[in-house]
């Protein structure tokens, strides 16, 4: 059998690991692997490469398996409904490269393209099954405890937190530092800046997630209540909060180029910060270091999104398309991995639990990190701390 | 005898490995060590901590070695010249609390606390030596090959740059991607983002540092030749650079709070290539992680700065008061400790040679990487590459 995998959507850490699993498991049982560049885009422009080679060599794939990014090219591109062409020359391609299973690995979006592609080729009776893997470090897919990406970038951001607190400590002035934190609309990633608390840490004192209300008021009000009790304040910041006064700063327009520009919500709370309370503040958007950062990728994340590529495989085997790989959790800690539908994961947004949310609305319950400690891999770097 | 050691100005990863050699080489000499909290600040205000019991554990010194920020806190001040009183008050905090030698670590700022502090204590025939420590991530230090903290710096920034690259490399569509530096005017740190591609990366295909001429017209003309050659551009630009059409883009002030937020070079050059070239641009400030990623720290960095603290005690033994540790480099590479009067070092900056930097002054020359491989510490990550 010859599967053809692609990879879509903003890479993490873990995306190549699921190659590397897939690779692995076509290879184990003797079938062939082509790789699509850039997603479906590359399947339309017919831009392949032969993974054979590589999916045979033990080193070569444990190399991928570690490499960040998403070695095939990614895209972002959405299959549109109802417009026939598209679908007929996906068919011709899949025919023309005798593909006979598509394993795809993205976030929502690309589970709406598993879902639409499998649907079209199911009602057309063409048995080449589509599968899903998931993969984003917003971990808001619905139906997976998590997804294959975020632990990595839990562990990124755990240690992170961590230095930078470190870092802005040092000083005996008040200060406060704000880290903008990625996640879109979703406070996942946010959220686990609780785990360096978790941890022993006091930091970060103030965590805002786009699932709680914000007012600029409100966090100007606990970020000077910090400042009482702690001469450095840390405050993790989605950069989804939406905050009433800056509706338009995520626009990434320029005002008036060469002047001023607008900038991320880290950047507007740092100025409300010295305007208002008139301390010492800095603002750090972690950006895509936060996805990209292998060095400190998690063994866990990694391991979990190989074996969710090598389910693939067997879904696909199996004749089940449309249907994307979910891994159910266990307690103690393990990890099951069974499937669902992809169209029920297609377009959808899992939030944060609102029952995690401190009622303040400004912190992580203590429960929530019982969710996050197993996904990062093993223990964190220890630090010296001389008494006060 | 009694020492005392101080850490001033910006935190980075190897100043603790400084602290943890003073320690050991007080320790096993059999001499006391006081540790004396955000720098001169806190000697005047008589804020110390008892640091014997960690100097004689060597695990704690480890402990010590490895975590990142000035465990003793930091403080930004400079001793003014000709005011008496704080000398005396200095010299009385030194007596009350039997201090017989002083050790700071710091960067230009701080040598010149050292210089201003030896020559009042001998001018008053007080032979408490003061012996100054070099550190700082911007390697702008005259007098030494480079500076402790550095070689950590030039490490996390080679490992960064080369994860983000391969993340802004996934898609299709030709992509910019502007990396914001350190160093202040000094481009010694932007500069080592030639690493990179003398260990075989294609990536930053541009370097902008302050030591040459910039202008928005040639970054752009530059940028849009480099487009030409490659669908991902990379480029590592100082934070120092001056552009002429943003003058005032670095004053951290908002123009017109909850609206415009002036911000940093990075951001500015964001938006000139989305204006005039149109295509898909990020900027990605590296900010304080550049001096706090202990986890990337280089062992050579950590080694070296460790030993600088041993040989610091060393001088202040013999009555070397006034000094600062220096290192020289031999060829094959091999650090010389040896010292120079604190005063030379004090308020000056080293800029990066001229001659390393290329005829257009947006690349490194070859010859400047063999000055950086030394100092990261070993092997960097290896990634997998689909041949295109």
């Amino acid at each position: 059998m010859r599967f053809a995998a692609a990879q879509s959507g903003g890479p993490t850490c873990a995306m190549n690991a699921s190659l590397s699993g897939i690779c692995e498991a076509v290879s184990r049982q003797g079938h062939e692997i082509l790789g699509i560049r850039n997603g479906i885009e590359g399947l339309l422009s017919e831009r392949f490469a032969d993974l054979n080679e590589m999916a045979r060599d033990p080193d070569q794939r444990a190399l991928l398996k570690h490499t960040p990014g998403a070695a095939l090219g990614s895209c972002r591109f959405r299959l549109p409904e109802g417009e026939e062409d598209i679908y007929r020359e996906i068919l011709r391609v899949l025919r023309v490269h005798s593909i006979d299973a598509l394993l795809y690995t993205g976030g929502n979006d690309s589970m709406d393209t598993v879902a639409k592609l499998s649907a079209w080729l199911r009602e057309n009776g063409v048995p080449i099954p589509v599968i899903g893997i998931p993969k984003t470090i917003d971990n808001d897919l619905v139906g997976t405890d998590h997804t294959p990406g975020f632990g990595s970038a839990v562990r990124y951001l755990a240690v992170t937190l961590s230095e930078i607190a470190l870092d802005s400590s040092v000083y005996r002035a008040p200060s406060v530092t704000v880290c903008e934190i990625m996640g879109r609309d979703a406070g996942w990633l946010t959220a686990s800046a609780c785990v360096p608390r978790a941890l022993g840490s006091r930091y970060p004192q103030l965590i805002y997630l786009p699932e709680a209300d914000f007012t600029l008021e409100g966090f100007l009000g606990d970020v000077e209540r910090a400042l009482r009790q702690d001469r450095c304040v840390l405050c993790a910041v989605s950069e989804g909060v939406r905050i009433p006064q800056a509706r338009d700063f995520r626009s990434g327009a320029n005002d008036a180029f060469g002047h001023a520009y607008l900038s991320g919500v880290g950047k507007f709370l740092e100025g409300a910060v010295r305007e208002k309370l008139g301390c010492k503040v800095r603002s750090v958007e972690l950006n895509i270091m936060q996805r990209c950062s292998g060095h400190l990728a998690s063994e866990t994340d990694l391991d979990e999104a190989e074996e969710c590529g090598r389910r693939a495989v067997d879904l696909a085997l199996s004749g089940r398309g449309g249907e994307m790989v979910v891994m159910r959790r266990l307690e103690p800690y393990e990890i099951v991995y069974e499937s669902m539908p992809a169209a029920d994961a297609a377009n959808q947004i899992r939030p944060f639990p609102a029952r995690w949310i401190t009622e303040e609305g400004n912190q992580i319950r203590e429960e929530a990190a019982a969710y996050f400690l197993p996904l990062i891999g093993g223990a964190l770097p220890s630090y010296f701390h001389l008494p006060e």
